[in-house]
């Protein structure tokens, strides 16, 4: 990298080129400007960004410069779900090499705390993670990462489908929690995007019925093209939840092993814990509030366990090779494309913000 | 058992003896009455009751007639607590001989559904369970139970500490359902009976650390005289529990690995949701309330897990052998005897329900 | 069945019809005879037989009147792989009615011991199990057996395919204990009847990879046909392994998870050991010695686990929700049928015994 | 530490002292001699050893400059068991300080294999481990290592008792390996150090009962006093283990749950799978042969489980906790004690080498 030291900023691999980013400067204001590059240590690897989707937490930061605990104080390129090519390699890398088409997995732990030694490195926190202030993110030209966070995509998996390693992440994540398999029926509670990957992942998983609820037909529409055995339509005014609970097991045909709450909301929460069986699990993944009133005694007394998330761990192989193999396919969740300009930007961010029939705003660079 | 057929009910193994039980005729109204034994069956033993402990729920039971969604509709007989020894065995009954001490686990299951099959036989749907609408209790001179049931005591331990294996089957099952052992601190919140037997048992399963937390001086007192590391007052009124979080933290001045709620309110249950530390578990144990209002979101982004408990499987070997190695003590438990008699079992009932500083209620028969 | 007991034998839910059975009489001599069927219990259910198959174990029996431990005393009903339809229940059962198709678990457990209340009751020292000495089998026109060992077959499941529940049960067993599933590479040692049905359920359990290796180019070529990924030939007269075990890893071209070793004998036990990964495991599935010569030490040292199977615990739902889902498919398997006429019985087993073509042999009734 | 560039070799924080180790140069060859020392990275510290145990595979090394595939090429420092007090710590530390009494973990792993990140650090490929070719070991008046592997001490554990955690760990290893706890009897074959941490290991875990096998007298005799509950006097003469497995079984009057072989030969092995109760565990410690020759087949079909290990992982906080509660006292196998002098380094080996009434010879610095 050391070439590029002559000019001012976001010199990268090449002694005319400005690498830019997309920066959070201010609530609801992105602008595109020059990122320098950090030096490219021995075991990093330079990647030229191909595909970049964007997330909901990324629109959570641009309209509120928050997210859970995380508040953006200074100026964050945004962005973190990621594929790309290798451009340059670290000194002591040995798997990868310039040109290879890999996934970014956005999150650097400390490997000293006892989550890290411990197999769960999701928990570390001291975690760098893409975007995540006060971390820069990866809607950007290039970004520097360590090669082993950058996972070779096989030659049958696109660079978009590599972005979309990261949302797809979450559901592996949160389908491995749950202990999903061929023995367990599913039910998810939401057909938003995190629903829909929790779904699909948990079909590849081998979950033999899976029961999708919502309150948006279009959405439950979607889920049932995207593979979902049932899709039950509920209301938001219901109060007594009964009758939902039973039409849902109605739907499922058997008993209810696993539930994920993909929305995160008092009454989503409990009709998740009153419809799974005795000695099930409830995964929470959405996080419409903090504080639920749910019934958690009875579910408790039943031995149905509740397991949420955080991020995920050690997803992108698993990613790969449900993508490489066919038994996943993520591509009908993008349904906008937009290029790497300042407008361009802008109007992917109001697409993904409205939500309507955007699932996965992606953008090409 | 042939040989007492002649005379009308409740003769057993003499014909001379009718066989007393107390029964739950009406609200607040135990009577002691002849209880007809069933025959005995070939795998069956028939054990004549030496001691009897009082549990919360056969308070319930007078007080109301109910116990959550279990109903008395006909007399029942009460108890399931118990200890006796062996007065007749069954046909094909090897392992047990008249004579023998055994404390008795109270559940029969169906061993024919897939809870039963699975190991985790205390979720069966079809379990017939000592005084458990619509099946009868063990506060009798005598009853007729399967074999398998009936734990041979060790010399050292006494029938008062064979019948409170049951109460601890409690505590033994929730630190097996929360994973305690060497490596895993332990807040309890509570410091009632079940509060209590679930600190011995964390003791036993080799807890490092525990803290209690109560809102009674006297119960932590006690507490901590039974071996708790630290006893944490907080108050009912109290609304913002952030403070009392941290200074349950302080107590234990490491990490919190386990929260035991054994109280079962909002505020409790928010409390160890909130002192538990990433990654950690929650068991909810204690049945305050069954609808809670809770921090659910953010522990399960920190992907502290909560599971419950029903009864126990599997439990009394463990029991006896800690009660036979002195790993864990009971005796101080039993703060109250009383004889078998209409007099006595009412004003023990009584003693009972006032609470106080009367943890378990015994009856010697 | 009362009605029948004016006959001498074998009657069975009809006046005329005489129950017949094949019995293993002595040293390769099998005789169809009649057969009394036990008294209908309540919770019974009275199968009329359509599909039985030959398993491996019911041929050396047939040879050598014994099985590992079990010895062959007295006249014997052969055969446990079994299907039928249910003629009459007992007053107790529900789920199931005269006509219903099932397919039938062999082995009926005790529920008394440790094994069976902890969930493993396939290790119940007390299991009564078809066609294990002293317990007769069901290779017969009619078997009473308990209705929650009967699974109904779904619609698209044929009566044979519900006989091959049981030799596909040992795949199944075997791949849960090893922890077969999607991030699990998989390879097989012996591609005869039992390699097969564990490579059936390895894929069913979604290994992304499969290796099988024989030292027979047909059975390899089956396996092939059936979803193998790669078969490697192995020649017995190799003394030494390392080429072979190279050989192997070359061709899963990836990392070896989990390794069965479906033969049992040392070679290929230490080729298995040797190939696998360091923190993989190796199931030992087949029984060709009981004595094997093998590099423990150096397989301990790279923690790679040993487990073992003892027939199979809870595998019939699994095995039709597969067969269902078409996510395996047995049929394939079924190489031979024969009629249940005393000729057509001799002749069936000794196809099986020989072996070659013959995968699995199957009367229909 | 770039102070002490101007000397040659071996300056240690003071520009007067000269870093001395023990190198093993050759075979049966010790010889104290400068070592220079690593710079001091921003999460290191530098330890000055107090006290450095002497392990068989330091003393293998010594005597044929390998073990196991691993094979000393150059001089390399001696000696991995080890504990000190830190004279500096590098810019980023903050858990620990000058003066810190610490125990030291002696592998430090890559953190981006898969190993390392599922949290199975001890199976790197990458390991870079005191003492074992071609990274230095700790006997030396100073090591630089990483903070994170260095564990405070309690004020109740002594740097000898810290020294201990090294040899320890192996038996938490092994007990967590094998799943110990308070509902596991436990069998261990072999009565030298390492079967001795196992047992005070196994102790600390809470297992009810403990037998011990050796052929030797004097070692029983110690295990013994070390709390074995029973230890049985074997013969390496005996061909038919039958008896000797009868006998191992009465000695413990219960079923065998978990056993730990750590002899490493066929014989112990053997013996260790036929004594283990169906379903139960053997854990292969000692690593007397490679190539053993067991019963594996009928173990299989008891589903009696093999497990290994290499070294351990995450047991330095477990060893620590267990010593500061005094749940396990290592003091009593310290038999020898010798400084660090050349004549007193060759004594101690020797002396560690015969064997005899040698359990741990340690080095006070």
């Amino acid at each position: 990298m050391g070439k590029g030291g002559g000019e001012a900023v976001g010199t990268a691999g090449d002694d005319k080129e400005v690498n830019l980013a997309a920066w959070l400067v201010s609530v609801n204001t992105l602008k595109i400007q020059p990122f320098e590059l950090p030096p490219l240590g021995p075991h990093d690897v330079r990647v030229r960004m191909k595909a970049v989707g964007i997330c909901g937490s990324d629109v959570h930061y641009l309209k509120t410069l928050r997210c859970a605990h995380f508040v953006v104080k200074e100026p964050m390129v945004i962005g973190h779900e990621c594929a790309g090519v290798i451009e340059e390699v670290g000194s002591e890398v040995k798997a990868l090499a310039a040109g290879d088409r890999v996934a970014l997995e956005p999150g650097i732990s400390c490997w000293r705390c006892k989550h890290c030694k411990g197999g769960r490195y999701n928990l570390c926190p001291d975690m760098k993670f893409f975007a995540t202030p006060p971390y820069h993110g990866s809607l950007a030209n290039q970004v520097v990462h360590p090669a082993d966070l950058c996972f070779k995509l096989p030659d049958n998996v696109s660079l978009e489908e590599g972005a979309m390693c990261e949302p797809l992440s979450v559901g592996i994540h949160a389908c491995r929690r749950a202990d999903v398999g061929p023995e367990k029926t599913v039910l998810i509670m939401g057909a938003g995007p995190i629903g829909l990957v929790t779904m699909l992942a948990a079909r590849a998983f081998g979950a033999p019925r899976i029961v999708i609820v919502d309150v948006d037909e279009y959405r439950l529409s979607v889920a049932k093209s995207l593979g979902a055995d049932e899709a039950v339509k509920v209301s938001t005014s219901v109060q007594d939840i009964d009758d939902e609970v039973m039409r849902i097991q109605e739907a499922m045909g058997a008993e209810i092993d696993v539930s994920f709450d993909c929305a995160g909301f008092s009454k989503t929460m409990s009709t998740a814990l009153n419809a799974t069986r005795a000695g099930g699990k409830v995964c929470l993944v959405g996080m419409g509030h903090n504080e639920l009133t749910v019934p958690l005694t009875s579910a408790a007394a039943r031995e149905v366990d509740i397991v949420g998330i955080f991020r995920y761990k050690d997803t992108w192989p698993l990613c790969l090779e449900f993508l490489r193999s066919g038994k996943l396919d993520v591509k009908p969740l993008i349904t906008h494309r937009y290029g790497f300009s300042q407008k361009e930007v802008e109007e992917a961010f109001e697409v993904s913000a409205r939500g309507g029939d955007a699932i996965k705003v992606m953008f090409n660079l």
